[in-house]
């Protein structure tokens, strides 16, 4: 039995122990928007040059539309957000950083592309962090603290190339439903279940899972999720991409959600720390917890010798 | 950096300018039936001869059954439609623009066999063109005016393809949720949320995405949507396939549905313009919206060489 | 243009004909149940000894379990219904086919080994046919009536075929959504919505489209279905698969059906004509409808040469 | 006709025998844990080393949260419940097997890597059990009495194998609705509608079948399927994976259901037996059900020959 199996998980039998916010906080809700615009089918398509000229449409109605309408919405509920921000369209739309950080939002990278981090070599992945966070110091001034990695697949070199490039958090793993430490970096959960793109992604190319859902279903399984969150102590990631949840009909029921999420604590919500994945990660690095919740990545060797006993 | 970036997208931070409608009109509702029939089907076995009649059968019941219904229905509320109409079905179906004509409605092109136009070369999408409108001018003595694109797909060609052909306006993308400009051609724009195809289309022979859904789900879908369209002030396109939604219960749940959506802006629906693409597009046309909506391809080179830096 | 495209499809563009049933029913109920069990799973692995023994059982489920469930069912709500039962079932179930007789209800043919006739050679579909008449012969001195085609599909010669065997009609297709008549054999429709394989299969070896769906919601759906044939004047064709529909909850939720079905024309149903296939085929032989709603197999040729204009 | 197809299934057309049930007990409830973890993944990519940490993180859940959150459920509602462990997991998590133990739960086995049977030899099957009983042996001290196969595949050699090695029954099949035998040994069986895995299982590596459905609907899901064990008078059983159904959300629901179930049959629930894999599989095997459930494999030939009649 190769000895990397014994570091598959740690099991904890007894009651997990809570995670412990700060002041009378009961639990977290961070929204988070991942601005990928068109990147993703650039580096789908990136050995040759885009042909349907309808899905980059499709993908442009986010900065066009959608990021204009989820701006007011904050506003309108004073949320701040986390938007992660892939390299290129950063590049590309030269007023969109300042743009959010104008509004009091959180920015953060998002890779180059949008490549996944698991199909590029650790070297591939050094360059592209080098070339983004050239982007936003030369927009910004300074390297964002934050990274989410593109379709959240995460590798053993990422928090070390992470933390060289002076990334505080990384936010895109879900080994616990809170705040957690991964071989000595902050990681702040994502959930597929409150993701948009998940239920309601859908380019008609052939490669879509499933016909778009309701919004009105969605938001009914958020809020379910949410009500878990609240009495259960963690964090609630909710994740946006601007194309994607955009649409009016979307962008009326995350108003309604919001309103519902906001009053689901009482009147002024007090137990409900409603904030950036920043600051999250801010109170992570220096609680008790950082040290509590913190892993290694331990990753098994193939089991390919299975059958030579 | 390649220079074509800058044109991904055009970030518009403030709150997005409202569409402008006419008169009064709070916003407007295009019932569009893209009237595909065997096409698709001839088009994917377009090397050999069709050997699963049943699949024709299927495709068949939409001008047989489905088309009756729908003109009965469409005549019943008084609400006149936009019917795409690929050359093939029109050509073997000599009665069939005029009687769309006759019933008050507006056709448009559709490809001849249904072809998506990112799959074939720029010359291969002008001769069908030229085939398509020659039937057309053939069997109403006239082009018509709009276009749809068949799986609507897009290409960088289009625009002065369709132009050249006298076609005044395309309906097959989502850059906004109302009329907009692309590359000088006016664009009124589709929604794969209010699509029947996509939550309903089922063929059986394993390359469906899931069950058809149950139509009361999908019509509730579907006044949600148009719900968030009053509120937004947007436009509101319904896409149909006669073989799809002319099943008996489909057809009464959006008789239903038309009744909730000619109602739902008050008794006599005055905020609401129901009407064709055409329509639309003729107003959009000469109105302030062509120019302050207005956006070009910029299709960016293939990001190849992104590990050059 | 080839000629064939002429018979693409017939269409009427008046409001369609209402289909006549006799005496004053307005509308008919058919339940048929595919008795498909293994010999899906043996045609697709008919080049290897099954290896998996667990999808054998879940399909076994069906004659132990379902077949007698719904025998009890249609017993209990006086129904008669049409089993389509393959070859190979037969064979190896002597007693199946007279039970089912003896019950009341019609059998039918089915395939042998489930075998789709689009994949198979005109030769090979009349060897198919010898064979499965030759077993039914055998076992209940006659050739059945009906036939319904694995996996809904149908080709050219089967028309031919089948009348040469002495069948008298089909129910494979859904060209129309009330019986019709298809190359001068009466065909009795079916419709995927109504299916339960659609819905509700699940066999766990990646080729599954969706989680199955609730039984609660397949029922409601299909009530709707029915719902809207009764009020269109045509014929709904639920079809059931012993090994799917044979679980506690979905026959339950099935009595629950059928209860509300045939109460829903009010106390005694006498509009509603619930009754088996081949009642409805013999009937549709004979009445104004044969030739009203008689359509050709008009199969496209290929449009290879579609830019050869 | 090849002579083992006499075996496909032997029919029963009256109504089938209801199982007898200890006691007064009406049905049987069993609740039982897959603690796969990250063994799925590491059969799946068994030639190369891991490179997705993210996948490895998500599926760690499980032991971390998921686990605790179970066990905690479980003292709550005061089931005993049945657990069945990868050899690999056991392996790397030497307290994990006596934890169960002490809980008062049985743990049986479930492969050594979760390798599908089907696709393995019968000797490497052989190996599985081989080097799974001995981790069992060495950590419990006794090779556990109950099996339930990876992916619920079962072959022909392995109810040989398993009684080879001390095994006294197996749950991986769907022949019954309530216990049964097979080639002589006990089988409790499982469902695909009760598989936390089959509805809210989601990878997010395009592999995923549809979104995981809110825990609300796959709740009142289960709630439906108990209903009907309860008023049929089978085996309801329902299936966890920790990494799976361990999120709040999905745990709120889990803790409802077994609220609404453990009530279902009245305030004591007196006709419910609610207990292990193991107890079912101990009264099965000396009551009358043995041998009046009991099937054979009778694995058909495969029928190649089926054109040469």
């Amino acid at each position: 039995m190769p000895s990397t199996f014994e570091g598959m998980a740690q099991p904890r039998h007894a009651s997990p122990m809570p995670y412990v916010w700060p002041d009378k906080k009961r639990c977290a809700l961070v929204i988070s928007i991942d601005v990928d615009e068109e990147t993703p089918m650039l580096w789908r398509t990136r050995n040759n040059k885009v042909r349907n000229v309808a899905e980059l449409e499709m993908r442009r109605f986010g900065l066009r539309v959608g990021i204009p309408r989820i701006l007011e919405l904050l506003a309108h509920h004073q949320v701040r957000a986390s938007f992660f921000v892939p390299g290129a369209v950063a590049a590309s739309n030269p007023g969109l950083l300042s743009t959010l950080l104008s509004h009091g939002h959180e920015i953060g990278l998002h890779g180059y592309f949008h490549e996944p981090v698991a199909e590029l070599s650790p070297n591939e992945n050094a360059m592209v962090l080098d070339r983004t966070t050239r982007v936003f110091k030369e927009q910004t001034g300074r390297v964002p603290r934050g990274y989410r990695s593109p379709c959240w697949q995460y590798t053993e070199e990422m928090p070390g190339l992470l933390m060289a490039h002076g990334i505080e958090y990384d936010s895109s793993m879900m080994g616990y439903d809170h705040p957690y430490t991964f071989e000595g970096l902050s990681e702040i959960p994502v959930s597929w279940s409150t993701d948009d793109a998940v239920s309601m992604l859908f380019i008609g190319d052939g490669s879509d899972m499933s016909p778009p859902w309701p919004a009105r279903n969605v938001m009914d399984h958020w809020f379910d999720e949410w009500q878990a969150t609240l009495s259960s102590g963690g964090l609630a990631m909710i994740t946006l991409h601007p194309w994607v949840c955009g649409t009016a009909a979307r962008m009326a029921m995350l108003d309604n959600l919001l309103r519902r999420i906001l009053k689901s604590d009482g009147e002024n919500s007090t137990g409900v720390w409603c904030t950036t994945a920043q600051d999250v990660a801010t109170y992570h690095r220096t609680s008790v917890n950082f040290e509590r919740f913190a892993v290694s990545s331990d990753v098994p060797n193939a089991p390919r010798y299975a059958f030579n006993f």
